[in-house]
């Protein structure tokens, strides 16, 4: 199981906030906190960032690497970016989020992900948008893997996100994302599976019951990684539990260590 | 999605407490009450009435059915009191709760599901106990679906249930159970698969979570009926958003009502 901390993004009104304050305290403190609470990757993106986002995302990746050891998900789509965030990389492998097999993208990504040998999170859509059918997103699962393999991406570096649309614009969703993780894990078991949680529930009521019971399902069709807010109590009780449902947990060894860390209220 | 309200159970304290005190008024609400929150079908056990309890049940079934439309689900291992209970039943098609593969119970059960064209609940144990392996689990179901079918009840009327064992007494004691109803969907897609929920948390701490992941696990697998109680709104809340999220409610239909319902606080 990876578990990318999603929490360093200037998208959200606290991150925003402190990298226009240059407070980098409190966010190396937020890096901190989500790899204590379980984060194997730190994302990073500053997005919202527009006039100086190269310089910027240096700043921000040279600074949270000072405390904390593991290493980080640079978190753009902008190519210039993205090699500026890679160039000063020294914990271990990097994560590039994200290539996808739009032409332009994935030529523009593909040379970073060689040139730093970086394991790459690779969006199932392509030049004609999302995928409408589970058919349709396996011909671009397909796809990504082959031309990535092909250039010299190990499968193992892969992580496909099947991209998750809202269940509120269409009741096959959340099916649709089980499908091809299953479709994945059968054709390409080395390859992993990764999504973010909250599009599911876009545009319900109860979202977070959605998330939680979505996490769930992903996990019990096989998705291994997860970008998500592991200061998030509630949804990592679900993971610990369905983890140790799935067989993975020996002796609930980590679902009890959670408990008696105070992770389920 | 068949839901087998279980809460008419003397072992239960309130309902022993009513039967003893031949308060019919309270459990006839209880029947109601589940039916309203999605019951299929009221499960009715007086186990603990051991020296009348062939009355006891007949007085239940005629009761309950008077106050419901819903038909009944008569729960007890002896032959004598499920006849009893079955000879008064007039609310559609009853259940058998249950047969298994012991040899003893098969043959005394058999019958009795034959006379009354009953829908039957089969535990997946046999005269060597609970199995062991999923393949132990592969076998029994097996036998159960030919024995059962070639005496003539029908795939539809039989209920599968895999007979889950507490998580803390081995780790794989979930993935057991998913197993299992990958397989029956697989090779018998007509037969049902049933369960209760609360034996896989037993002797864990926050058992509730760990029910309801394990109930979002089993629809996963593709598991169509449950034993629980309907009057627990979170565990109803996480049915709905499960069902939503497989792409079984049509325009999120059911989970919005259930969210106007107040099943989600």
């Amino acid at each position: 199981m990876l578990i990318v901390g999603e929490l360093i993004n200037t998208s959200r009104k606290e991150m925003g906030q402190a990298v226009e304050e240059k407070n980098i305290d409190l966010i190396k403190s937020i890096a901190v906190a989500q790899v204590q609470a379980g984060a194997s990757y730190i994302d990073i993106n500053c997005g919202t960032q527009m006039e100086d986002e190269p310089q910027i995302i240096k700043w921000l990746v040279q600074n949270v690497q000072e405390v904390i050891k593991e290493p980080i998900c640079i978190d753009t789509p902008d190519p210039e970016v993205m090699e500026s965030g890679l160039s000063v990389i020294k914990n271990g492998q990097p994560m590039i989020n994200s290539i996808s097999a739009e032409k332009e993208k994935f030529e523009s990504i593909l040379p970073l992900v060689l040139k730093y040998g970086a394991k790459v999170i690779a969006l199932c859509i392509d030049d004609e948008g999302i995928p409408k059918t589970s058919d349709d997103r396996v011909k671009i699962v397909r796809r990504l893997v082959k031309d990535l393999t092909c250039a010299g991406v190990r499968e193992e570096d892969i992580y496909i996100d099947p991209l998750v649309k809202p269940l509120s614009t269409g009741d096959q969703a959340g099916l649709e994302v089980l499908e091809t993780i299953g479709f994945i894990k059968n054709e390409y078991p080395k390859v992993h599976t990764i999504c973010g949680l909250s599009n599911i529930s876009f545009g319900l009521p109860k979202r977070k019951v959605l998330n939680q019971v979505f996490l769930t399902h992903t996990m019990a069709y096989g998705m291994d990684s997860y970008i998500l807010n592991p200061l998030d109590n509630d949804m990592m009780g679900f993971l610990y539990a369905s983890r140790a449902l799935m067989g993975g947990d020996p002796y609930c060894g980590q679902y009890l260590a959670a408990f008696r860390k105070g992770i389920y209220n």
